[in-house]
């Protein structure tokens, strides 16, 4: 399933380390690509792009200044999560069939999220209709959308891996594909 | 199911709004409390009361300095997520049998874990072997735990609650409860 995801309103002074962390989450949870839309930042997406070379996949990350045309030309499904949304366990279902065959563009807010983009979607979703954090609503969304599969990506071209380990830390590094 | 988070290593110039994103998805996500230690932080402590004022529950907060004690003197069962430890799908249901009986802290860690965190708990625990976010790890790690029973807990004494809706934004306020 091609999942893309959208951070709107990202804001140099006060977002670098929440949307580096919407990015991280995104990709180790099964996304595609992020593309942000607020002030542009080379920071967040040097962080990111040097968790790809490290960690391996094809992960990309794009600024884009047009949020409102990122939405309205993605040729998918357009999800927006929100508090304010229907409960994610009653329309993942449906979401997932219908990403199935289209893809899906799951956007996140910063701060302030211009009423505009409650119409522009297919489905405002919510994780829980209490205050909590795009990272996490993100996280839970991710994880039920693709059922747990995405708990077992493979990360090509990896430069570190991990061996898991029930008391300790193990630490593989060299690129295992080329071994 | 009793749920205690510990918040490790906050560092009052950077993590204030990671260490408040962890304590309100450990609050919309189950948990009864936050221990937080690293800086002692009054503006993290205020926000997420804030929001248990007005989103009701009653999600307690709490800093203490000594984290070794907070975890060695844990009454249940004790696991702390990190991308080194075994994978959350092979050793949720046995923690889930444990924590039951026993309660549970589940232990997040800030930019640099001390080593010996590693040994004081009974489960190091990954959410993917990939780099993310201590608020996404803990996010599916509380829904995989509580197998999303926590998506419809209701939180007493609200100010505020919301209607969800396919389009818009539906804000109630004034206690329901008391009404």
């Amino acid at each position: 399933m091609k999942v893309d995801i959208l951070r709107l309103g990202h804001r140099m002074r006060r977002d670098k380390r929440t949307t580096t962390h919407v990015g991280l989450a995104a990709r180790a949870l099964g996304a595609n690509s992020m593309i942000f839309s607020g002030d542009d930042d080379p920071r967040v997406k040097r962080s990111i792009e040097d968790v790809v070379t490290n960690w391996g996949g094809d992960f990309r990350i794009e600024y884009r200044e047009d949020w409102q045309k990122s939405i309205s030309s993605y040729p998918g499904l357009k999800v927006h999560l929100t508090m304010y949304g229907l409960p994610v366990r009653v329309v993942i279902d449906e979401i997932r069939d219908r990403a199935r065959a289209q893809g899906i563009l799951v956007i996140v807010g910063g701060e302030k999220v211009p009423g505009k983009v409650y119409s522009m979607v297919e489905y405002n979703v919510s994780v829980t209709n209490q205050p909590h954090s795009e990272i996490s609503s993100l996280a839970v969304f991710l994880d039920r959308l693709l059922e747990g599969r995405e708990l077992e990506a493979r990360f090509e071209g990896a430069e570190r891996t991990i061996k898991p380990s029930a008391h300790g830390k193990e630490l593989v590094t060299g690129n295992r594909d080329s071994s």
